[in-house]
């Protein structure tokens, strides 16, 4: 029995390639983003009530890992990355059907040159992807605060972020162009150490894409130094 | 875009049918149940390391909604009934591409005749629901304790069940046949009032089956009465 499924949305967010997408999203609170709604669904009426709710589930494909499949064991990154751990015991993308889910802040409806999008924040999704459902969180059955997870031995370590004055200047002037505070969201998204657990010693340099600006920053002592933002030509 | 997806279980439930199953799954600890998994995902080895998880999601097909179809707006029983709301600001079945999400408590693993099961209980799912993913509920994300919710209104109003004497009689010797605790489950489920909303004054008898057995019950003042527990020949 095979089932069909149609995206009713897709996902504009300031993350651009997977690098960089927190593997905690709650704790980047600056990554904003919408689901843009498509027909039959783009109906306001069908999310009348909504603002009832502070946040919202989003069941979405991990469009980018379609192509490659899914093996039955991964090593997660909660693991160090040399673990293997059965695909049911983890969260990567790489699954049968390539379902994923999110909790993620609600903001509000909005419509704009006839589209109607669903604004979020806190939320680790790539752009482009195609959601297929949105429910709202109940944190009556959803919230289970005292579940026992392996997920227990996450590193907590922060990595102190700092931004060359070139590159600070450079986030405030897209701030006031955009109204997207740059600054903020890559000290959360830097602070949480995006390198993979076998790269924690790396002194290399790292880009990542977020909305249309490439950020470099390459570590320094336990630390890292933001000192590049370049803004991309779309 | 449409994309094909494929189950890889099919729930074996005690709910045989909708009417019963509550809508806060998680008080209902007696509610026990299992996942037989389908090639390619019958394999010990995909679900690894998932004993370190004391909670999993489930995401599955409403496949009895199906038939149906969906509406934009539906009348949530948590508000009586009786007020309209958009469907995604709402847990109802019907609604495109009919995928449910629902976490309940992981048993672990057990291979019978071949087959693989994965055991589970705190559950709400109808018997022979097709599954599409699994994956280990992380509190550190998932639990969003301090979400706001329209659910807030709940009723938390308890009825108390008693059982005749024949009938507890029945769920006794049934417990001893299958081990399967029906007192607890039929308590549980009752002590929420199943009944719709608009039916709360209702005294006329209900029925429900669980598992293999049809449960008789019907108001008596502000109670139920359970009187009669009928095993059905499968």
């Amino acid at each position: 029995m095979e089932l069909s499924i149609k995206p009713i949305g897709t996902i504009h967010s300031c993350y651009r390639e997977k690098f960089g997408i927190p593997r905690q999203p709650g704790l980047v609170k600056s990554a904003r983003g919408s689901i843009e709604l498509l027909p039959p669904c783009d109906r306001e009426e069908m999310f009348k009530e909504l603002e009832r709710f502070s946040h919202i589930w989003v069941q979405f494909l991990f469009h980018e890992a379609v192509p490659d499949g899914w093996r039955p064991t991964v090593r997660p990154p909660w693991l160090g990355g040399q673990k293997r751990v059965g695909l049911f015991a983890s969260r990567t993308p790489h699954r049968p059907n390539f379902l994923g889910l999110s909790v993620v802040r609600y903001h509000g409806l909005r419509r704009e040159k006839g589209s109607l999008y669903l604004d979020i924040s806190e939320q680790d999704l790539l752009h482009g992807t195609p959601v297929f459902d949105l429910k709202p969180y109940v944190p009556y059955s959803d919230a289970v605060p005292d579940a026992s997870s392996g997920f227990a031995h996450f590193s907590t370590r922060k990595v102190a972020v700092a931004f060359s004055r070139e590159a600070e200047e450079k986030c405030r002037s897209y701030q006031e162009q955009t109204d997207r505070n740059l600054l903020a969201l890559v000290t959360e998204i830097l602070t949480q150490d995006p390198r993979p657990a076998s790269q924690r010693a790396s002194t290399r340099e790292y880009g990542m894409l977020l909305w249309d600006v490439n950020i470099r920053w390459k570590a320094n002592g336990e630390d890292f130094m933001v000192f590049a933002v370049e803004q991309q030509r779309e």
